[in-house]
This record gives C-alpha cells, structure tokens and sequence, in this order.
C-alpha cells in the first residue's frame, strides 16, 4: 500500500531539485488555481502513480476518473477536464490550457540537470596538439586525439573517442563511448548519445580483380548545430563530398545515416530508419521508425515519410508518403484496404471469370 | 584430412570443462546406452564437424545419414533416427527422446562459464558513496558513477559505464561497453551484452518559436530480474512514467525500446524489432525481428508478432499477427496469396471490365 | 565568396598526401591530357565545391555543365562529357574512360591513411599470456585479455576489447570500442569499425518450469580474411555449430547475423540487414539494406536480395528476389504494379460482381 509521504528524489528517479508550490506553478503557467495554493511539490509523476509531493497533469477527459483517485499534490488540469470532474479527489489544480506543455515548461525548474564539474580527469588521455576549452569537462578514459579541438563548456562522458583531427563546439553534450571518427566536424549545443559513431567510412567498394576493393573515403562528416544524435547511431562519412546534418535536426537511436547524405534543417529522423547514400533530405523532413531510403533520391521540404515505408524514389515537398514501394499516404492505404477486400472477393472473382470462359494465361 | 586426436579445448571454441563418459551420459540424460559405455567427450560439435573427444547430436531423421561418418565418440539420437540408422557408423549412441534438450542440459558440465575473480581493477574509477556488494568483478577501465549501487557477486567487465545513482542488482553480468545511464535500476541475475544502452533520453520534442525543443526526461528505465538484452540494443528511459522490462523477458541485439514503454514479464523481442513511445506489451509476447510497433497501443497477453511486421494497433491476447500493416496472420497470408493470385488473372479482369463497357473512373 | 587560394588539407578533411600534377594523373590513369600539365592538385572534391587546388571528375553528361564553373585545378572526364562540354570551364581535364575507377586509383596518392605508431599505449592492459604480434599498435585503454593474440601490424584504436582466448589474424585494423567477446577468431587484413561486437552470445532459449532457460553458446564465431565489417554491427558466436564470416565479404552498419550463420565469401550484406539463426548464404550473395532473412534457409550463390525484403525460404543462386514475402523481383514488381491497378479498379468490380447476384462468402 502507498503511503503519503512526500518521495525523495531518489525514488522518483530524476536528478532532484527545487521545491514549486502550487502558487507558484499556477503564476508560471499563467493557470488559474483551485485549492492550497501553499501545496508543494518537487518532483512529477502520472496521475495513477504519483504519490503526496508530486506534480502531475491530466490533459483528456478520458483520464478525468483517475483524478478523484491520485496522490499528487498539485495537477495541472485542461479545462474540459476540470469541469468534468470538478471536485473530484483532494489535489490542488491548476487549470491551463495545455497542461502537457506547462508541465514541460515546469520541468527544467524541479529536475536540474546534473552539473558536470568543469576539469579533465586525470585518466583522460588529450593527444599532442589538441585544443581544450574553457570549462570543458573531460571524463575517465577520455581519449582526444592530436590536434583535436574541444569547444567550450562541452561535456564529454567517460570513453568518449575524438579522433585526430575532429572538431567540437560549445556546449556539446557527449555520452559514455561516443565515437566521433578522425576529421569529424561536429557544431555547437550538439548532444550525442551512449554509442553513436560518428564519421565512419561508407559502404563503398569497387569490383575488380576479383574482390571488392574498398574506396578511400575522404569526404567530411558535418553535424551542424543543436543536432541531437541517438544511442546506437551511425552516421558516415562521405567518400569524396560530405555527408551534412543540419542544423536543428534530431534523430533518435539506430538510425544509419550512409555517406554523401545531406540532411536539412529541423528534421525528425525515427528510430532504426536507414537513409542510403547520396540522398537529399530538405528542411523539416519527418522520416518514420524503421523507413528505408534507397540512394540518391530526393525528400522534399516538410516532407513526411511514414513507419517502415520503402521509399525507392523523390518525395515532394509537403507530401506524406508511406508504404512499401512507398506511395502518397492516401493512396498507400486505399491499396492497403483494397487487398484485403479483395482478398474476401477472390474465389467470387474467379467464379465468374471462368463463367466467362476466361482462363489463365 | 581430419585425424582422430582428441580437439583441445582451444579447437573447439568453448571455455573448457570437464569429461563426461558414454555411461555418465546416458545416466544423466535418463537415454539408453548404445555402444561403448566408457567413450568419453570434452565438447560438442555439429555431426559434420565433430571429431574424436566430442559430444554430437542427431534429433531428425533427415540427418541421419551423417550418423554413419561422424567422427564424435558420442552422438544423442532420437529413438527414430536410431531406428532408421541402426548400426552405422562407431560413435557410441544415447537415445533420448530430445536430442537437443539433452545436449542443452549437458552442455553446463562440459563448458564452465569463465568465472570472473571478485575485485576491483586498478584501472577502475569508482565514484563518491559508490556502493559495490560483496564478491563483485569490475574489469578494466569500468566507471562506476558516484552513489551508484553494484549487487553482490556481479561481474562488470571492461569499460562498462555506470551512470550516477544507477542501481544494479545481484548475480548481474555486463559484458563489455555496456552503458547505464545515470538512475537507471536494474534487477537480479540480469545479462546485458556489449554495447547496449540503458536509459539514455527518450525522443520527444515540441517545436516551438521555430526549432524542437527537447521535453526533459525525468523517468525512470526499469530493467527487472532475470532479463537478458542483446548487443547494441537501446532502451530509453520515461520522458514523465517510466520504461520497464518485466522480469524474465529476453531482448536481442540491435533492438529499440522508445521512452514510456511497459514490457510485461517472459517476453521474447528479436533482433532489429522496435517498439515506439508508451506501447504496452503484456507478459508472454513473442515480437519477431525487425517487426516494428507504432506507439500507444497495446499487444495482449501470449500474442505472437511475425518477423518484420508493423502493427498499428492493439492486438488482442493470445492472437498471431503479421504483415504490413499487421492483421491476423492467416488473413495476412491470405492476403499475400490473394495479391499474387489477382496478378496473374489482372488482364482477364480488365478484359472482363471492359466487355461491360465499364470504365476507370 | 570563394578565394582562388589552394585550400589546405584541413579545409578539405582529409588527412592530407602529396601533390599530383596533370601530367602525373594522365600517365597514372591512361588518360589524355586537354590544358596545362603542370597543374597540381592535393585533394578531391566535387565538382561544385572544389576550389584551386583540388581534383575532380564528371562521369555524365548530366553534370556537364557544372564544367564551366567548377574551380577545380584538373577534372577527370568521360569521353562523352569531354565531347559534349568542349571548351567549357578553364580546368585541365584528363579524359579517361571511368573517371570515378580513375579517381579511386589516385585517392591513395592523395591521401594517406594515418600511420599508426607500433607500440603499445601505456594505458593499455595485456592480460596473461597474450601474445601481440610485430609492428602492433595498441591505443589508449585497450583491454586484451588472458591468452589473446593479435597479429603484426594490426591497429588496435582506443577502448577496444579483446576477450579471453580471442585470436586477431595480421594486418587488421579495429576502430575505437570495438568488442571482440572471448574465443573469436578473425582473420588477416579484417577492419571492423566502432562499436561492432563479435561474438556475442546467440538468441537461444528453451522455456521449462516456467521461464525461458538460456542455451548455453559453445560454438565459434570466426571471422575470415579481407572482411570489413561496420559500425554497431553484431554477430553472434553459434550455439553448438560456427558462426562463419567468408573471406573478402563487406558488412555493412547496424547488420545483425545471428548464431550459426555461414555467411560465403565476397558478399555485400547492406547496413540494418537481418540475418536469422542457420541461415546459409552462398558465395558472392548481395543482400539489400533491412532486408530480413528468416532462419535456417539457403541464399544461393550470387543470389541478390532487394532492400527490405522479408525472405521466408531458400532462394535459387542468381536469382533476385525483394518484396514481403519476398518472391522473384519481376513477380514483385507485377505483384505491386497489380495492387495500385486493382485499387483503382475496386468499385467496378464490385459492381459488376453484383450485377451477377454474387455476394460476400
């Protein structure tokens, strides 16, 4: 049975900081209070799971039940929900529009994100030549190589690899055994997750002399600013032009990325997509978990490219494509239903193709 | 040309253990003895390959042919095969009626795991109030973030990462480059394999005043008892609830489990598969690779996914899916046999049309 | 705007070479001089972002007029581009068959690779009785473990892992964080790139007394001559049989290739591919990007799978085959080609079946 006390940081499972109370929240958000304004909280949780101290929201009718029931002692609350459960349960309320994007608003004041202290640790190895900013913080088994260059205030965690030659700017963010590849050029407010490989050789061989001979690759990696790179993901370089993402542009964890890619600005690439060589990827773009991308083709701007879909040629601008070979949205599922409808018609289809005479050719 | 020396551990691959006789086999797998009771074998190998000293198996009649020209001293044959093969070949026989249930079971007495030395490397870093349990490996180069908690008897192999304030249970195995982000808990007795990553962000922005603004994530990543996840695989933590993988469950490498996810107990996820943002999976579901699963839906209890499906919505308990997008699996099937039915009898259908004068509309 | 001024090998992001001169290329390549041959040339660029002092190539007539306006030093050109673009640009041009065979020959010219030291990096921990080869380097916080062995001049860069027992042929070069589990055997001159993990334990349970039990993994990975593999790629040690990688096959990022894979020489398996448990693929087999291969089935020789195709049984050598579930390719396309033609057609023939009094089965 849960009990009433307020949890600690510790069991909440973020980094813990400040204390709100529901004044404060409600002069925030520019929400209107309902209840103790002196309720407080400093941490969050879901409605069902959040126990006395806790902030939590509730954005859909459809969630109204759970607010006679919660723990929380502050919920941020739509009002069509509020006047659907008005006086349910004891939590104070605030009442916002959008109590999903109060809450994110909310967040970096009760979860503050761990201060990595500025210094090199003293296991890091920093190759001849490398360039170290100010209040850059260095981890265990750091290795930067020669004549690399670390912008200011970047945080590399333990086992990061900067290879010879790469560039980093200000305020990147590195996670444990990020690899960036010798001569990768990576900007500013860049954070890349546990495992990524930046700047790899691409897939690229020629046939000949009975073997497949690898070609040089000599293309730049660029990640341009504010690129947020998943776990796991691999981005190549390009063999002799670059391979470029732009700036803004996130993507999730195990995405490949192949060389002489060109991705815009302010795209969203999904988880385990695959994006082959040479293809354009415009501004804004929205690539699907586990999409595919055949090479050298072209998505247009604010193009968006569904889940799974093989896309085998250009996507123009502002479209939505999905499927396999991928289509327009709309005519991608009207094929989709139409199999199945006709899978229900088949043996009728035959009956009264052979009524007519008619055989297989 | 094979000669009939005994292999050395070192041919075979294996870690080397112990020798078991024809007659210690047979009593210990419940088989009958077919042969010379004191054959005695170190390792196992494939029929084929096998040489003198090594333990083989032949569970289909389809193989049996092979039974007359193994070079293993020892074969475990099902009572069918021996049947169909009586007197071929010199190996001594134990006929079980599970061949390879019997080899599985084997397999402990002839392969000791390598048992990792309890103690803390020199190399190690270790963090401030970093609690490590009794009898714990911690390999070379390991970082073991400050307030951290190791479970006795654990075994940390090279440069794992253990982020700040995580917690990792009793009996654990981490193989080498495994990444825990910091809070991330996990239970007993669970195997993680190289390079996957536990608890890194979730992908959730809002785009606001013109660029995607990252939603703190502030959840926990879960990992329960007895779990075992695959190489390179990635699984984020909660962007507000939390990630959790129920005991038992077994994940392979290279997969993808998005923030908010709730994995229920004796799960089995292959390689390649993701599962997006809040999916819920119930205990006992079987997801094939590379299978896909689109966001905030539910798969119920025992259902089956088949390899590369993408589902898009809830699938009932107990229920086989497959396809794209995923419907039952016999009406999948029927589908794909109507698609390549319809492709041969299109021309009849249009000449069928048109002799109605009916036209596309 | 872009200066005259040759740039530096910094600027272009290679690692930099010696200087070739017009006349120099023509000779290297066979090809006929057109301008001054004295022209030098440094580094490689596309045509549209190449400056004074770089080299480039124009293979079609398509990109005939960027010609004109490149600011490369020398180009090399096609015949057809050379006839087609006559007078255009002031670049020297060396006109030779295949330009891009051409500029692949020359890149090792211009560009070195980085020159490993020998040596063993003093963070570097060598278990006992590892063996390390001549001219071997060995970087930071490399970890090779007891009874290793790695072969002459192979590279080892920073955080790699070399388990227990583990064997690295000559000539090999293995990029930062790479995991080698106990027992792999790789061969000569293999190059396996960041974050890949080599013989890892294989997806393989039985489930009794309620819980799936791990079939322990005994049998080897081995990994043969001239084998690229990369980044975050995982293959898995066999169970009982060999996990087998044929010489001169390239692999690219993100594969997986499950326990017992034998996997031919010279195959190309592009990135995110799937390969499950048993599966054999013949010689010479090109396998496209997230394709999906299902267990225990055969891929003849020179077979080709198209990317993301679903294979659920043997494919003929020579034959290719793509779609889900994957068939030979022209009954793919006819098979897709059929669907958007019958979605079109829908209504008419429910029409017309209705018109013959035929109803829903």
């Amino acid at each position: 049975m849960t009990s009433a006390r307020p949890v600690t940081q510790h069991e909440s499972g973020g980094e813990g900081g400040s204390v709100l109370t529901a004044a404060a929240i409600a002069q925030l958000t520019g929400g209107r209070l309902e209840g103790d304004e002196h309720a407080s909280v400093s941490s969050v949780a879901s409605l069902d799971r959040a126990q006395a101290g806790q902030l939590s929201f509730c954005a859909s009718p459809k969630y109204a039940s759970q607010l006679a029931g919660t723990l929380a002692s502050v919920v941020l609350v739509a009002p069509d929900v509020a006047r659907a459960a008005s006086g349910g349960g004891t939590a104070t309320r605030v009442v916002v529009e959008k109590p999903h994007d109060a809450l994110v608003s909310l967040l970096p004041r009760l979860y503050r994100s761990p201060a990595a202290e500025p210094g090199i640790h003293p296991t890091a190895v920093i190759g001849r030549g490398a360039q170290i900013g100010d209040g850059v913080s260095i981890g265990p088994f750091v290795h930067v190589g020669d004549g690399a260059r670390i912008g200011a205030r970047s945080v590399l965690d333990a086992h990061v690899v900067v290879g010879t030659g790469a560039r980093l700017g200000e305020e990147c963010q590195l996670r444990p055994s990020v690899t960036l590849y010798p001569g990768a050029e990576v900007g500013n407010r860049v954070v890349i997750h546990s495992g990524a490989v930046i700047g790899s050789d691409g897939f690229g061989y020629v046939f000949r002399d009975g073997r497949h001979e690898k070609i040089p690759h000599v293309g730049r990696c660029v990640i341009e600013d504010d690129v947020e790179i998943g776990a796991g993901t691999t981005i190549d370089r390009g063999s002799i032009d670059d391979t470029v993402i732009g700036a803004g542009t996130k993507i999730d964890n195990l995405v490949q990325v192949a060389h002489n890619v060109r991705i815009g600005r302010l795209c969203m690439i999904v988880s385990q997509a695959g994006i082959s060589g040479s293809t354009r990827i415009e501004d804004g773009v929205v690539i699907g978990g586990q999409a595919g991308l055949q090479g050298h083709h072209t998505i247009g701007k604010g193009a968006r490219i569904g889940g799974q879909s093989g896309v085998f040629g250009d996507v123009p601008a502002g479209e939505s494509w999905s499927g396999y070979p991928a289509r327009p949205h709309r005519e991608a599922l009207r094929a989709q239903a139409t199999l199945f409808r006709l899978s229900a018609m088949l043996k009728r289809i035959e009956q009264l193709l052979a009524s007519f005479g008619q055989k297989d050719q």
